[in-house]
This record gives C-alpha cells, sequence and structure tokens, in this order.
C-alpha cells in the first residue's frame, strides 16, 4: 500500500472552479447547466455519488448553483459536497425534474437553452426533457452537452490534479516492472490480468479498471482484454493497465517478450524493427507537446514516423486520449482535432503497431503539456522488456 | 475465496432474449430498440463493456439484431457477445451514429420512433438525434427509455439468475456474520467500512459497491456511507452491504447495538421497541409477497405496522427496489406502483425507523417472489445484533 499523503482538491478550488462554471453558463447563453451524478459533479463539487434512478443534479444558472437531491440523500450530500452548496431535497415518490426546470433561467421565451452532463443517463435527459415541456415558461427545449462548456475547465488540469496524476501513473510503473519481474509463461492471460487488478490496488488504486494482457496474435488485438490463452515462451505481450487513485486515472502501457529462460526464443527481426519503429514514433509524438501544438499534429509526429516505414495500415487508432477524474476525456489527440494544447492538458500518447493475427506492440504514456513542453508522468522504462517470464 | 460452481447464463438464454426483445420492438410499434453499453445490454448478449465515448451499441428493428462497435473492439466483441449477432464496425474517428440510424425501421414517415437504454449516455443519446434529424427518411424523433419495453423482460429471474443473486445474498451474509463478530467499537466507520469492501470481495464478489456503517445518530440516515466518526459502546450500527457477483447484486442490511462488553451498555427500552416494530413490520412485508400481489401492497404491508405504532413519519423512504444485474432496478415497491408480482421477480423488503439526530434502524433481505408466496434469500439472523464488538 502506497502511503504517500494525497493532494487534497481544497473548498476554495471547488467553489473557484463553480464560480468559473457559472460564468460559462452565462457566457455559452444557457438557461442552466445541468450535471448529474458523474465525473462533472465530482469536479465542480467534490461530491461523488453513485448514478442511480433518483435524480442527483447540480444546476447552474442565473440564480446561482444549487444541488437537486432525494431527501434521503440529504446528509450525504451534506457531507460530501465541498464547502458551501444550496441544497434542495424532493420525497420519495416525487417528482425532482421540476424542481431542476424551476431553477433555470427563462431568458429564452417559449424554449429552455440548456446544457447536460455528457454521462447523464437518457432515463434522465428525456424526464427533464418532459419536465420542460410540461413549464408554461418553455414548451420547447435546446440541448447540448455540458462539455462543450465545461471542457474548457476540465482539460486544463490544476497542480493538485497533475500530482494525483503523477502518483496513479507511478503506482502503476511499479505494478508493469512486478509483472515484468514474474512468471509468465504458462499462465492464462485472465490469470496475470487478475494479479495486475490485484497490484494496482495494492499500489494504492481504489480501482483497477482495466488489465489489458494481449499475449501471442492477441497482442495485435488492441483492446483485447485477457483471455483462457495460455502465454508462451518465444512471443509478445501487450501489458495496458490503469485504474483509478483518489479519482484520477493511470493507464500505461508496455510491451514485453518472454523468452522462457531459452535465449533462442528472443524476438525476431521484423518484431525488433517494428519495435524500433514504435518507439521512435512515441518519442516524437512526446516531444511534439508544447502549448499551441495542435493535438493532431501530436497524432501526426507518431503517425509520420510509422507511415515512413510502411506500418501505416497498421497504426490504425488514434494517438491518444486526455485523462483525469475520466480515462478517457478531452482532449483527444487525433487528426481532425484542431484544439491547441496550452499547459496542464493531460493525455496519453500511444501508437501501436499490429500486425493482426501474427503480433503487435504499443508504448503508452501519460504526458502533461508543460509550459515549455512535455511532462511525462510515467517513468517506467519504454524499451521492449525482453524477459524470461 | 468462495470457489462454488457459478452458473452461467448460456448462448441458448441469450439467444432467446435477444427473440423476446425483437418481439416487444415490434409489439411495441418501435422503429428500433437502442441498447448502449450497460446492464440491458449484458442481459441480452452477455456482453461486458465499459461505457465509453466511442459507441458500442445493440440496435434491435425490422432488420433484426445487429451490434455496432469500434473497429478496434471487433475482437472484444467477438469474444464478449455470447452467440451469434451481427457485428457492424466503424473506423475510428468516423460517424457511428449514422450506422445505427441506417438499421431502423421507417414504418412511421417523417419520425423514427426509438427507445434507448435507460443508462445511455446522454452524449450518445443527443448524437443519435442529431443524426435521425439529418436523415432523409426521418427529421423527427420520438424518444422514450427502453426499460418500457425491457422491464417486462428483466424483471423475471429465470433460474440461474436467482441461483446468482442467492450466490451473492449468502456471500453478503457471510460477511455480515464476520462483522458481528469482530471487533467494532473504537474504530472508525470509514475503517470498518473498508474490512467491509475487503471481506465482500474475499467471499467472491467482483465489485464491492456500497459498505453502509452508520453508528449512533447517523445510523438515523438512510443513505450515510460512513465517516471518521468513531465508534463508541451503548450505541446501533446500521450496516448496508453489498455489490455484484457474475453481475448479480447483493443488498443486505442488519443492525447491530454494540455494548463494549458492559451489560449495563445495551439497547435502551425506547430502541428494543423500535426494533421490534422493525422487525415485525419487515416480516409483515415479506409475507405479503405473492403473486398478483401489487407492489404497493407490499410496501402497505410494512407501512401499516410501523405506522400502528407512530412511527409513520420516521419510515420516510420506499420499501425496496428490484434488483438483478443493476442494484436498483424494476419492480419499486412504493406507494402507487400497481404493478402485480410475478414468479421470479426479484426485490429488496427493506423498512427502516429513523429517530433523526438520535439512532435508526433497518432490515433489509433479497426476496424472490416465488409460484406461493416468498423465497427469502438472504439467511442471516434478522434480529437485532447485541454484541459486544
Amino acid at each position: 500500500m502506497n502511503v504517500a499523503a494525497r493532494p487534497i482538491i481544497s473548498p476554495a478550488r471547488h467553489a473557484r472552479r463553480l464560480e468559473r462554471a457559472l460564468e460559462a453558463t452565462t457566457a455559452h447563453g444557457l438557461d442552466g447547466l445541468l450535471v448529474g451524478v458523474g465525473p462533472d459533479l465530482r469536479y465542480l463539487t467534490g461530491y461523488l455519488a453513485m448514478p442511480l434512478e433518483r435524480l442527483t443534479m447540480l444546476v447552474l444558472s442565473s440564480r446561482g448553483a444549487a444541488i437537486v437531491v432525494p431527501r434521503l440523500e440529504r446528509g450525504a450530500a451534506e457531507a460530501g459536497v465541498s464547502g458551501d452548496l444550496e441544497i434542495l431535497t424532493f420525497d420519495e415518490g416525487a417528482d425532482p425534474y421540476s424542481v431542476v426546470v424551476d431553477r433555470l433561467d427563462d431568458g429564452h421565451a417559449g424554449k429552455a437553452t440548456i446544457a447536460v452532463s455528457d454521462t447523464l443517463w437518457a432515463a434522465h435527459l428525456l424526464a427533464i426533457q418532459a419536465a420542460i415541456g410540461r413549464d408554461a415558461r418553455f414548451g420547447a427545449s435546446d440541448i447540448s452537452v455540458a462539455s462543450t462548456v465545461l471542457r474548457e475547465l476540465r482539460m486544463v488540469k490544476d497542480a493538485e490534479e497533475v500530482e494525483l496524476l503523477r502518483m496513479a501513473a507511478h503506482a502503476a510503473d511499479r505494478v508493469v516492472a512486478q509483472i515484468a519481474a514474474g512468471r509468465l509463461v504458462g499462465r492464462t492471460e485472465a490469470d496475470v490480468s487478475h494479479e495486475v487488478r490485484e497490484r494496482l490496488v495494492a499500489e494504492g488504486h481504489e480501482d483497477a479498471r482495466f488489465a489489458i494482457v494481449g499475449s501471442g496474435p492477441n497482442s495485435a488485438s488492441p483492446h483485447h482484454e485477457a483471455s483462457e490463452r495460455v502465454i508462451q515462451a518465444g512471443e509478445p505481450i501487450v501489458l495496458d493497465i490503469g485504474g483509478t487513485l483518489s479519482g484520477y486515472g493511470s493507464d500505461i502501457t508496455r510491451t514485453l517478450w518472454v523468452t522462457g529462460g531459452d535465449a533462442g526464443k528472443g524476438p525476431d527481426e521484423t518484431f525488433r524493427h517494428l519495435f524500433g519503429v514504435l518507439h521512435t514514433a512515441q518519442a516524437a509524438a512526446t516531444v511534439a507537446v508544447k502549448p499551441g501544438t495542435a493535438c493532431e499534429a501530436v497524432d501526426a509526429a507518431a503517425r509520420r514516423v510509422i507511415d515512413a516505414e510502411g506500418y501505416g495500415e497498421a497504426f490504425f487508432h488514434r494517438t491518444g486520449h486526455g485523462i483525469g477524474l475520466e480515462g478517457h476525456e478531452d482532449p483527444y489527440l487525433i487528426a481532425g482535432n484542431a484544439e491547441p494544447l496550452a499547459p496542464g492538458m493531460a493525455f496519453s500518447v500511444e501508437p501501436g503497431i499490429y500486425l493482426v493475427g501474427r503480433y503487435g506492440a504499443r508504448i503508452e504514456d501519460i504526458v502533461v503539456c508543460g509550459p515549455d513542453g512535455p511532462i511525462t508522468l510515467n517513468e517506467a522504462p519504454r524499451e521492449l522488456y525482453v524477459v524470461d517470464g
């Protein structure tokens, strides 16, 4: 168990985030920004609740910020919300959606212009839409996703968030080292995957979210999880693992080659070449990270190296995704995304090369855009791990 | 670790569920039933995927069943989907929503009448709505929640599902016994809660979802989670714990009274009386369970006992919720729900009495409606656990 002190997001920080979100709500001409249970709610208020059929919803509007919770949850909300926030409750069986709609501004005659958190359940969204329809002030609604408003805030991590991402990254680094040092040959992928999850928790993660163990031909399937396939000497393993630590994500990929202790079962020439290209591509994408660089330019930096060696078709996913309170969030490093990087943005840099049916490799780090260039949070070596296994 | 063999939901069972869902889609006059990642997808296909920004969606329509997945996930979907199902992929960065809309029937000129899974993310729902708007066949959409169609199927558990619920219940029973036998006085609620989660996993749960430890005045807050409060001798503890075992939920509540070994610190007269009333109410609700009884009648059976003793105001939540692949699902045992119980329905029976600021108690079992009456899955004793702690 990692016992290093973890930074706390202070009530003052949450208050400032709420204030900025309120400003953005007005600036985007919204009558309300409606945030259900999930990462947006946690970001803005610190409140971590389970998504349930009983509505919990933060409402930001010209009337200020308030959170609507079941009467049953008042105590939990009072304890869970960071700082002061108006709490509105509804009784068991009562309609919570009209309570939400009552809080909306009615600046747009006959129509409620709102944004809802991206992960809000459809059941809640449709009920809100119906409640707006029933409200004499509105009738019609114009609904968009809250990320168009909140992404600007959430994409740029503050110092405490970067520190939590760093702690998560280092914990995942340690698990990679532990797995690479252990026995692998003769075990199933699923068994190794189970060990990864246990080790992620032992290293301080509260949630081990994924533990991809792709051996042999499975290493060529980027989102292969882990199967009953038994790992053989003389083949690669793609290890892509992560979870959350104090809510913040880890996500690392390293590629191993297991020899079973037989020097004759090392990586073949094709694999060594492929891996060298990949290693260069991942480094090229990382060094491309600096303020002002477009997200798509980072993707292109990796792709250029891989294309030049004729592996373009074998790299069929984006180069990376943002990370924070969600495992995948803005910004995405993908062709077509002209968003310029800014200091504090955090994302994965993870090109891969996959010869489908044969084998593949991927290298992934979490990188923060620093004021002058990349800050790589993962410290585990990036080269091919040739191990006995 | 519990190593008893777990029943498997067979591919034939999934095929039959899909067939019935297709029939229901037509019977409800839908142009499509759209099921995102989550419990509905798992129920219909066995496929367990993480909800992500890249769309994964089962589409049921007059054109049959197909699942739309990112090209990256084809391998995972092939391995994860039980039996045969058409898999449609989309390339990285491509629009998956038009692929979904292409599969819809166009029986309703100018309008797509669809239902979407209740937990589908708003971001996906709004994108589907927009794609329908762009489609020349439709333009408009009429959207409802899939539970109106799927609840009929999912509410009634088959034999394997009841067996998994039973295994989850027994695992939770064992954890209650372990906690009641251990040290409690002088520890924080949070510390005990952490032990509960570890024990749930040790007893075979893959996910320990909640571990409410409400001591002293916190026992009067039904959805209190666990705090840094130190448990004292001479007070009650409400223990409400659960998680999932092979996807199926456990959820049990028992009330303890810790004396710290001091015979003078047993429960006072008020608490003994309150608990006796509660115990009777919980039993009354349970015996009310039989095919044809309305959900609200089960709620009323508990409420009648509690009201008669003057505690009506102190029981301010519904009597229970359905349980299965979701911790809370249909049917809900609440006033106003006239749904008649049917054999195979599974739900919690969990009245509580809360003297806010002082103390409270709750008793909860998972109960299945059997052909002739209730089948209670939990076997842990229901009386007040007076323990040294």
